[in-house]
């Protein structure tokens, strides 16, 4: 497997839906696999919130030989989002003006900037078409947003586990994990650990909203009646902020966690539904029947309103985090879907 | 309305579950209506995580004249649960040992501890029954462990919203917030408003475990689609927050939460099964339908165990803060358990 990591410089002003200004950006990217002669075999994915463009990290499984996008047959490209921490412009790195780090300094994204920024790349990489476009959460959120920007782009998409707008409910979950880390006093400083307790709590807090009652339930049941402390649900919250704490920072999380909540398509546009009505794109949109975060009449919203559109749910004890974990689900849908012709009657 | 606040001593050493030691205790306690010659009305009151003994302030529309527990008929009493902040000995009561507050020094409690001290109480008032013991939540859970204590005391029971035993996922949502209150590094100091920033956004995060998707969408939704920041549903996180932050301290809802974590009847008694069977009184089971940290299966465990159980749901949109709106569909249940006769059989 071919894959190569690369970083795309961006060296002119790029103005942000907010009015600001970002003086220039680079994103990193990574691919497998090779574009064919006729440039007609990529695939793009964007990553979710805390994930990186290293996508044989967090979603190896889907592509695989043997997979509907068998790398030996596509071309997979995926960008780390403006705003992260994982080689692309964030928080965290230098502002050219100042020399110094963004940290508070850094403007507000949208997920319009992102894609914007995601489009320059492409333009770069001379990709008129996409295959197919894919991402589950936040990156699903980009996949439509991007698919209304540029419809004669992609030729199919397929967000997960998102929705046209972010809902109050998702605000409500990422406001409170935002209220962790504001109360970590460090968070004020321009520093990279600047709010790591406070980020610790938040992603506490996320790990909720990405699972279920019975996924704790089956993983973190006691295996006796008798304590009356150090519980292994409790145990596993600290690890899991701690873990996040090894590997993000509460400035990307900031930044990335308002742009999810400022997700709406319909801005501008008259209306959510109008938007939707302008992809072009063959479309699987994908639930997950026990998503908390992200429940499925969403994407029931999505497939109603998208011209072109399929759904389909995938049946998980996970929550939202089912679309990291129910692949063979997953892959079967794709492989119908890769295979289907589409026709507005499939709807129904 | 005849209510009265009172206050009971206990001076003497109260050994806790854990083994520690507190060196007397007060609690604070309100009634409302008058005892029966035959001393047989006693209707007592456990209330949830944040209340105080005043339940005309919070659970008003079940107490008053024409509602199945009329005040007119009934000697109606609450008392602030150890740990408290309404009256009760907590964190920030005088450590009659040192002359200082507790704050971090008070010992951890576990329902047990809780319900024992109330059952002080209750023989210092010469209540020898108890005509219906009820509670939601945590005041659920103190029903249930107080009846198994005491099975011979209470003639009826009516857990709301409650469980034999912490889930995996609501100790999950409990150490979510206590890492918040963590974070907040004034939470290390022996003060009243320690980590009172750290409370604001547990608070938020609790409120998403009291609530559902549909009460954000219905009450916190956007007007338009133009919002790029300052969500109503992020502005209502705050205010929530700011409420509790005025009215409560971190180190009772730390010490609550835990309180809450540990409880499981089982403990020390074979299983929870067996626990629930020593329970004599006619139990009304109570849960809600869209309740996502009680989910209404840790209820019909309760009926099905607990030997003369009958459960009841109510539908809600509101989620687990269902027992403190559906008031008309709680009074008509409790209106028909107090009329029947329960036998095994409407257990079903």
């Amino acid at each position: 497997m071919l894959k190569s990591d690369s970083i795309f410089h961006f060296a002119s002003e790029f103005r942000l839906e907010s009015g600001e200004i970002l003086p220039g950006f680079q994103l990193k990217y990574t691919t497998v696999g090779q574009l064919n002669k006729e440039r007609s075999n990529a695939i793009w994915i964007c990553h979710a919130l805390t994930g990186s463009s290293d996508f044989t990290d967090w979603w190896k499984e889907l592509f695989t030989d043997g997979t509907p996008f068998d790398p030996r047959d596509y071309f997979i490209i995926c960008a780390n989002a403006l705003g992260g921490c994982y080689g692309s412009t964030g928080p965290l790195s230098i502002n050219p003006l100042t020399g110094k780090g963004y940290y508070h300094a850094f403007p507000a994204l949208t997920n319009r900037d992102i894609v914007l920024s995601f489009d320059l790349l492409r333009q770069h990489l001379g990709l008129a078409k996409i295959h197919t476009l894919l991402g589950g959460s936040l990156g699903g959120q980009q996949v439509l947003e991007w698919a209304v920007q540029q419809p004669e782009v992609f030729e199919r998409i397929i967000p997960i586990a998102t929705n046209a707008a972010h809902s109050p409910w998702g605000i409500a979950f990422n406001e409170a994990q935002r209220m962790a880390i504001e109360a970590d006093a460090t968070w004020k400083e321009d520093d990279a650990r600047a709010g790591i307790n406070g980020l610790k709590a938040a992603r506490a807090m996320g790990m909720i909203s990405f699972r279920t009652y019975n996924t704790f339930q089956n993983t973190q049941q006691e295996k006796s009646n008798e304590k009356i402390d150090e519980f292994r649900a409790a145990s596993y919250q600290r690890y899991q902020g701690q873990k996040l704490a090894n590997r993000f920072n509460a400035f990307s999380y900031w930044i990335l966690t308002k742009a999810m909540d400022s997700h709406n398509v319909g801005r501008g546009r008259t209306s959510q539904e109008a938007a939707l009505r302008k992809i072009k794109a063959k479309t699987l949109v994908i639930g997950i029947d026990s998503d908390l975060l992200f429940p499925t009449p969403e994407q029931e919203f999505l497939a109603k309103h998208i011209p072109e559109a399929t759904f389909e749910t995938l049946s998980s004890l996970h929550g939202h985090d089912g679309f990291l974990v129910e692949f063979d689900q997953f892959k079967r849908s794709v492989r119908k879907f890769l295979k289907m012709e589409l026709t507005k009657e499939t709807i129904s």
